[in-house]
């Protein structure tokens, strides 16, 4: 499992508070806390900039300061094509943009970006038509159209990381049900293609949201799931990830497993 | 889910001890905090007697401790048909015996004492023949073998629990995705029949092994496991159980997490 760290995003007060002040020892520490617990890439958001041409400085800034601090690379978190090719244009190496969608307008500002760049894509299989598809099939019809437009865009099926929006089990029972019958299908469907999930919306308003987050995300990770955008500095989140896998059977003599408890990943 | 308690067992030293010395208020207590964490059933194992009759006698002495103590079945842990029996003879209610194997010499001893008892049948996927089937397709023959033999003796399939059985990772990395496939493949090839498990060989020579063993539990609920041969009173375990069984789907509005939560069951 690819991990996506999700702590630089100015939704929370902190962080917020650190872009606009330009507080760059603050996203460094943030950065090199997630790399050391094991993160891939590094998300990073401005979603809450006051103004439009804000974002897309904060963006760049984010960037570099991540970048400059850590040897991964980030995962530019925004649907808005200025806002992307401002960060794009300072990110080294390839970078993963967060994200695009079914809807042909954000699709036609974000694929030839990621052509250009090189690029990994978050692709939700959501569309403006419908905001979040009821079924897995209509999830996956939705990105089966994102698949050709990418294709069409010169971007390979293996650079699509597909997400299938998981809802609160609090707005419906069987929410968490057809997210993971969506991974299922969408691997089936569309060999080659990745599957990835923000986990934590799955238990919003519920209390004990880390039991939930936990039982999610194994079983996502049982039905083929191949990322997350998550905490990785949650230990016990990420260690019982990492038992997963291995009882997954990719672990040949338990070989990874054995190297992280070593190396004190598998907690106390 | 339905838990099987496993804690009392003479395997374990303590428990050994208070059988040998008939300490009633040892076994009592083990038997009131494990139906107090939510058992459906509590597993009475002598497999230690020292003398065949002594495993019978210390069977029905800790059945009657058992049932004093708690409104629980006992779940009766032996293959020796004499042994069952002096226990089912003292037992109110419809049993749990643990178990049968496909091998006609313990289903001759174990089956009618079964129906004339009325119990539930733990019967682990595995024959003489073939100490464990390597493959999920040979243990679904055995299973088959198994229910054509307890339908000819009178018990419906619903009371059928087929174990897998899962060897520890440490001696296969395809293990536990085995025991999984099997799950899956028993839950189609037997409609009706129930599965269940004891977790913690999955982990056994490894460290941190509640790790593997909560992510084991998670995914096999996701295969569609019935019941688990487990300890109630790991508390963190069976929360993360029970919002398993909420992300799968069978809990309208959460009415039972949030029942769970509001009488602490959840964790702190």
């Amino acid at each position: 499992m690819e991990i996506v760290g999700e702590k630089i995003n100015t939704s929370r007060t902190s962080v917020g508070q650190a872009v606009r002040e330009r507080d760059a020892g603050f996203i460094e520490a943030l950065a090199r806390e997630q790399a050391q617990a094991g993160a891939a890439y590094l998300d990073v958001n401005s979603g809450l900039a006051l103004y439009p041409e804000q974002e897309g400085e904060d963006l760049a800034w984010l960037v570099s300061v991540v970048q400059g601090a850590t040897d991964l690379p980030a995962c530019v978190d925004s649907t808005r094509g200025e806002a992307l090719e401002a960060a794009l244009r300072v990110h080294r190496g390839p970078a993963m943009i967060n994200s695009v969608n079914g809807d042909p307008e954000t699709m036609a500002a974000v694929f030839p970006l990621a052509k250009q760049y090189g690029c990994k894509v978050v692709a939700t299989t959501t569309s403006r038509a419908e905001r979040v598809p009821a079924g897995s099939r209509e999830r996956l019809r939705v990105a089966e159209a994102i698949a050709r437009e990418a294709t069409r865009a010169g971007i390979p099926l293996e650079d699509l990381y597909f997400d299938p929006l998981v809802l609160s089990l609090a707005t419906g029972e069987k929410n968490a049900l057809t997210f993971l019958e969506t991974v299922r299908v969408l691997k089936k469907g569309l060999p080659g293609a990745k599957t990835i999930a923000g986990l934590s919306n799955v238990s919003f308003g519920l209390p004990q949201r880390r039991l939930l987050n936990r039982g999610f995300l194994v079983l996502a990770l049982g039905c083929g799931m191949d990322a997350a955008i998550l905490d990785p500095t949650d230990r016990e989140l990420v260690a019982l990830a990492r038992a997963t896998e291995t009882l997954l059977g990719g672990d040949p003599f338990c070989a990874r497993y054995l190297k992280a408890f070593r190396e004190g990943r598998l907690g106390p």
